[in-house]
């Protein structure tokens, strides 16, 4: 129920998802909404499973007081059920900070890690890179990215089949001597922590293929995502308001179109489906609010694609064997 | 003799700014390369004055090293000169760890700053926003922003002529309670520090209308353009790749040249000239190291405003009575 174009989107990516790949998610909302939104886009009644829960997080409220609150919420009865082993995995397009709430107080961490880390895979070259943590966490000390650093190779090796990863720094300036305090240590951790360690990635390289997994705070991550989204979208702004300017670059631009629509699809965030909260006992994926079908239905794939990796059991192992 | 293209394109720029503005820039470098591009050109000899220093710092030396060293290097003598007030203003676009060291070993900050900050106007709406700091240092105190804020201010209201000019705090998120511990502890003493301050800027709004002056520490500022930068360049290296693999968009694109070029012209940064360091007792200039001849016109005439606006006095007066 959470994200700006539910149910309408999420429902439609959940029927893609169905006749796509024979995945049919259970769907936890308002089930009069959902069963409606159902019936309009042709979807068998029958498979269906509703978990009726009237109530969802809003955008604007206070995720921790929404969740602790333990008012009756589409993302709580979600999280408990995925506690209690009743489903594989949950995929919001919800709140992001009452999903990691629900994720950290009602799934709950894996043993060894203090902060869970939220994941985005980069739209670069292929296999795209993992940057993590882009906001899980606004604070984090130099333990916790190497925490990250340890979760993104077991993603990047499952699910992207990417041998002994490289993992990067993101700091600014290639050179050891560049980069804050936090980067430094860090630095010195992950180089001594049995890594294929590729040292910093300037923030200018992000889109060049320089590491398969690069660590940063959740405070920088999340920054270098709402930049790098908000450039896109100021540029693509721009250039249509100079492209109007201009009657014969109007005519062009229809010309233009397939190019640009397979860019975007290429480049928007939306597209990418969703991203793992990793260091939690269970799978929850958070998508953009914004998402539409494709992106819903792209992540709920993802989903059962880390379902079938194996992705929690194999990153508790993995933090198993790097902490002893 | 700093950046990627001098003496040719430096010169370029010099020479341009002079037959735009009557504005004739002291050269410092090595004289027969200077004289060689400036005759090249076809620069009248007479009025231009060369200082002749023939090393510069390289952009893979160590800032601080190279200063420190006592090295005579280009940037060293520009920073004596400043320091002695034989130029009014220095502007480089060489090494930017170099420029910062020589303008706080050598020329010297302003009683009331513990930190300068690189300041940069966003390729936004006009007036363009101030980004400060971008880099000048890579840790700051929550004191340091408050500073930062003066500084803006000043620069906003003598050079692009804001009254009372709204003041913003980057973090991740609208709401208060985001962001980390410098973020929650400078808000406050930017709420009570007598600015006309609209609290937090999210990253996504950065192109957006909200501020005037957007202040954060040097490793977030230094990530934010960078990353903006990357994906510029990301998306239309992308997109020339999606047009090239069709013929009509091949076609059409030649119709969008103009619009393309008013676009890049708009929100390259190396187009924007150059971004002064503030808090120095002297007025210095860091340009791009790409910057070509029109970015090194435009932060030449840059310069030239600053002084005429008393730029660095006004900012001394404002720390002080900022501070009592």
């Amino acid at each position: 129920m959470g994200g700006d174009f539910a149910p309408a989107e999420t429902v439609r990516g959940a029927l893609a998802a169905q006749r796509a790949a024979g995945v049919t998610p259970l769907l936890v909302g308002d089930e009069a909404a959902l069963r409606a939104q159902l019936d309009a886009e042709g979807g068998e009644a029958a498979p269906w499973q509703i978990v009726h829960v009237p109530e969802a997080v809003a955008m604007d409220e206070h995720a921790v007081e929404a969740v602790r609150s333990r008012r009756p919420t589409s993302i709580r009865k979600a999280a408990e059920m995925l506690k209690a082993n009743e489903v594989d995995a949950v995929v919001t397009m919800g709140h992001t900070g009452a999903a990691v709430a629900a994720g950290v107080l009602i799934v709950g961490r894996l043993p060894d890690v203090e902060r869970p880390g939220l994941g985005v895979l980069l739209p670069a070259h292929d296999p795209r890179p993992l940057l993590i943590d882009v906001g899980a966490n606004a604070e984090a000390r130099p333990r916790h990215l190497v925490q990250f650093a340890v979760m993104g190779r077991v993603y990047q090796e499952r699910l992207q089949g990417i041998e002994n990863p490289r993992v990067g720094l993101l700091s600014i300036g290639e050179e050891e001597s560049k980069g804050n305090s936090l980067v430094h240590e860090a630095a010195a951790m992950l180089a001594s922590g049995g890594f294929n360690y590729v040292g910093h990635v300037d923030p200018a390289h992000i889109f060049h293929d320089e590491a398969d997994v690069i660590v940063c705070d959740g405070f920088t991550g999340n920054v270098v995502i709402k930049t790098a989204e908000a450039t896109a979208e100021y540029a693509f702004g721009e250039l249509r308001a100079e492209v109007v300017k201009r009657p014969l670059a109007k005519l062009a631009a229809l010309g233009l179109r397939p190019a640009l629509r397979a860019l975007r699809r290429r480049i928007d965030y939306a597209e990418i489906g969703a991203t793992p909260l990793l260091g939690l006992k269970g799978l929850l994926l958070i998508g953009h609010g914004r998402s539409k079908a494709p992106a819903v239905t792209n992540a709920l794939l993802a989903a059962d694609r880390a379902v079938r990796a194996q992705l929690v059991p194999t990153i508790a192992s993995g933090l198993e064997s790097a902490t002893t």
